[in-house]
């Protein structure tokens, strides 16, 4: 906290300015700052080629990550992530990012390297894919996720897979790089040391620093250590929780928590949910079951898909006898079985909200039931949990779902981890990354307190064009960035227009006005008809609908009267009788659409 | 946290069941319980009247508190709120109760009783007073608060209001209502002590208990206490913090953090955003202000507004000279100023968010600019506000928004405060109110850890007709409540069919046909026409419009060479081609119209 409070003291605004700019002056740090540089060798030739870091998407949200790093004409990718539709986005499934840069510059891309297999760093591949094609680097699960996915898209098989696993360097153009074995919620999670003639780069990816993870080792924070050493150019790292003071909690707390609430269950079912990429959460829960000689279930599309992955990768580890299919759920007693299932962020249609409104195929949820939710609600999800939960407790089963019961610690590094990071990488420049524009504002405070020159922390935008070298960062002219919106099987093809009106729609509704006018006097042969929809129950507004009749009969009139005879003006004549008309009665405004044909 | 775990530990579901049913077997209390009554005379007579409490809104929400209390024929009302409407209620301004109870039975109700002046207190009392009219209860501030409102609607003037000061009872038919002095976000909030045949409710209104609050004395304890030695039949107590553990900090703590966020702020303009209604916080700020010798002003309809009746009313005092208008706000250097303003939770219409999107009038936020949020967003409002502070970051400011920087105060009491509240008035039957089932549930489970038997626990509904006697808590016929959705001039006239179609629209948009056709032969004489809105960009798009062009003909013609003379079949023929045709395309589901014209 004191930290915290102190970073918000110091010189935010003249850092916000020089930091957003990339130019500003550098205000005296605090402590003395020597990134060691000194080992590594500089042939001047190197020196004189920069590095190229174009980040796609990502900065100044949380979600579809994606960053192209070049040198000496060659290019790479690092992940390529969706984000989810904001309430704005009026019927958008997904938003992915704009591809145009990488398409221009297809070419010259080396490689798709992934850091690991959540949505928002490889939710996107598939439709980069459908642009061209690309080897893809991935650690072991990160790949079956991938080609799972694919397949959705009957894109597998075409695609290149090269299995990447810590420690071992792949060559991609005149690029080297290195994977780094990091703590996330997700098993198989790396951090990439991206070698280059202008220097090493080193992104984190998503990543926390866990001493006593379940299932892999700490976070290498020795190589990590090791490149800080050589020296590291630039270091780009997560700042989800740069908001947050102190450390992430061990995922052992977790265990403990769970295992607590375990024994209160005794005699009831127990019906857990979480994440069902937390593959170590899921194997953990279920080692609990084994203890106490519950059976497990799987409920949920994805929990099921990845569950079974899992064990097919050696991920995951059922004895014999354990799992049981939902659907014999029921043939066990309660306090025999442990349901575990989707639906921890309140999506209206995952399992765990069917449960809650009754239209669970096979599963009721009563007062028998001891429900457990193992994950915090991502900020935009509260109020769906909130009605799960309310739901669940009106059926009468005892639910936990606050934060208090170490039931969920978060995937991401607290500020105490982001200064550790930054402390072993020590590199000469930092770009803070992954998050809304105030967490990069925290995370590059953070840095500054450590002592880094506010002229060498640069917060960029989706789009920027970052020029690294040993002597200095800039920025160059932006390339093509932003939100491509999907639709069903559209991408891109619902765009602001299409979004405004479906606003329109959504608050108002519409009227429509048909009318067969003959094509030489103008007169009106058949209608005016009135068809709304959205607007209000006609049945119980005749009045209203009878007034909107006669006012657009009247405009229609007088414009046969004055002639007019240029059909947009009558309809622009309409429009506005009418909707003044009806603005003036209810203070609404629908969408008005005169339609006239001609006979 | 350990009382709510061992709360959240016993018994629950059989809790549940019986508080939600209110007919459960009297678990055993862990503690002896003596409700104290033997004071109270029990005349036979009484005893035999029941009371009736029915809430008709607050109950499984937060927001549109509104109980009706009834006893020998009498009715009292305690307040008339709304609730702003959720994410599925498109295009609603706000919600409001049910009012066809209340209409059923206005001649028999004697008053209404206003325990604060909030929105979810006193926002739906003009559209009751447009059903009848009843005289108004409240203290001075609450009354001055509702007649503003009033103004607006054109019914000031025709509505007898009653002034009433905390221990002044006042007789309402059969009722004897005393105001308690308590402490809420807002001044001269009270709680009620309803004394009736039947016996003695305490209804809490929105309370916490500050020992050292500002501008006013903490909450009447003794009083309180007073009546828990009599014997109180019943406790309706406010539910919204009910899952936070421990006290609500004191509202000094707001004053200590707001001074050192002032030193903080030496040589930059103040801009501070919090809730219009919180007058002791903006008189403490201004209080600040005055001490660092800066001029206020003040930004935002409400906050005008409200400011200028406190400081009429006597609840604000701002020394001669301090209060500058907005416009001259840059008349003044930035370290001579501070600005107080709306929109802390980032309404997008309000001062602070035009602030953020550079379209505020007289504000141009910069780097000199030192922003405080002395607010928590309200659940739901998390994601506009980050837009804000993002915003406003974004433009050089430097933003203090995180709670730990104590810069706010809830205004509800947590669960130490509740038992607090339990135990000095010893209710017979506990109630609790005001907040979602999980806030309700919460707060039955705190009561019961008290020693109250879960079969005098009663989780009622909007709705519920709760029947207390000294012998029985039970549920009778429950009456008309709901939520009646305003839109614009509109209550009511909007309704679920009228939803569904405008989030239908909103989701996929709709493709519009329309046709002249003969109505004889049937044959088209002119069009089909195809309209779309909210679909796809129809110039990018041609292809598939001109599919659906040549769907929608063959599907006509098909009916014509079939003779299909019914337009109904017609019509539904057509749109099912097409639908079909846009899904295989699109995999979207627009909204389908046709529309045939006969001539």
């Amino acid at each position: 906290m004191a930290q915290a409070k102190e970073n918000n003291g110091n010189g935010t605004p003249s850092g916000a300015k020089s930091s957003a700019s990339g130019e500003g002056r550098s205000a005296k740090p605090r402590r003395p700052y020597h990134p060691r540089r000194s080992r590594r060798p500089q042939q001047p030739k190197e020196a004189a080629t920069p590095l190229h870091i174009y980040p796609l998407g990502g900065l100044g949200e949380v979600g579809k990550n994606m960053t192209v790093y070049e040198c000496c004409g060659d290019m790479i990718i690092v992940d390529c992530g969706l984000v989810f539709p904001d309430s704005e986005m009026y019927g958008i499934d997904l938003v992915i990012p704009d591809f145009t840069f990488v398409v221009q510059n297809k070419d010259r891309i080396k490689g798709l390297f992934i850091t690991h297999g959540h949505e928002d760093h490889i939710g996107s591949i598939p439709y980069l894919l459908q642009k061209f094609d690309v080897p893809i680097y991935g650690t072991r699960l990160t790949c079956g996720l991938i080609k799972n996915k694919l397949e959705e898209f009957n894109l597998a098989g075409k695609t290149k897979f090269v299995e990447i696993t810590p420690r071992h360097k792949i060559k991609a153009g005149c690029f080297t790089v290195e994977p780094i074995h990091v703590n996330h919620s997700i098993p198989d999670s790396v951090a990439f040391a991206i070698d280059s003639p202008a220097g090493v780069v080193i992104q984190t990816g998503d990543f926390k620093i866990d001493y006593t993870p379940l299932g892999c080792g700490p976070t290498d924070l020795s190589t990590l250590a090791e490149y800080g050493q050589k020296g590291v150019l630039a270091l780009l790292s997560d700042s989800t929780n740069a908001e947050r003071p102190g450390f992430t909690a061990t995922e052992q707390k977790v265990a403990a928590g769970v295992h607590n609430l375990f024994t209160q269950a005794r005699n009831k079912r127990i019906i857990i949910a979480t994440f069902a990429s937390n593959i170590y959460r899921v194997q953990q829960i279920i080692d609990l079951a084994v203890e106490e000689g519950r059976k497990v279930a799987f409920s949920g599309r994805s929990m099921v898909n990845n569950t079974a992955m899992a064990q097919e990768l050696g991920y995951m580890h059922i004895p014999e006898g354990t799992l049981i299919n939902i659907e014999d759920l029921n043939k066990y007693p309660p306090e025999q079985v442990v349901l575990i299932t989707t639906g921890s962020q309140g999506e209206p249609l995952s399992a765990l909200s069917r449960m809650a409104s009754c239209s669970h195929r096979q599963v009721r949820v009563g007062p028998g039931d001891f429900i457990i939710i193992s994950a915090n609600p991502i900020p935009g999800n509260e109020k769906s949990v909130t009605k799960i939960v309310n739901g669940l407790l009106l059926l009468g089963a005892q639910v936990i779902y606050e934060s208090m019961y170490d039931v969920h610690v978060s995937g991401h590094a607290c500020q105490e981890e982001q200064k550790l990071m930054l402390s072993l990488t020590k590199p000469k420049y930092f770009l803070p990354v992954h998050g809304e524009y105030k967490q990069l504002k925290k995370h590059a405070l953070t840095a500054a307190s450590l002592g880094i020159p506010h002229s060498n922390i640069l917060i960029a935008e989706n789009g920027s064009n970052v020029i690294l070298s040993q002597d200095e960062i800039k920025l160059g002219e932006p390339v093509a960035a932003g939100a491509v919106m999907v639709d069903g099987l559209g991408v891109g093809d619902v765009g602001n227009v299409v979004l405004r009106d479906r606003k329109h729609l959504s608050e108002d509704g519409l009227v429509i006005i048909v009318a067969t006018v003959d094509n030489r006097t103008g007169k009106v042969l058949a209608g005016p008809d009135l068809v709304s929809r959205g607007f209000v129950y006609v049945r119980e507004n005749e009045s209203l609908m009878d007034g909107a009749q006669s006012v657009v009969e009247m405009a229609l009139d007088r414009c046969v009267e004055e002639h007019v005879r240029d059909w947009n003006s009558v309809k622009t004549r309409v429009r506005e009788a009418l909707s003044s008309y009806i603005y003036r009665r209810t203070k609404r405004s629908p969408m008005i659409l005169p339609i006239l044909m001609e006979v």
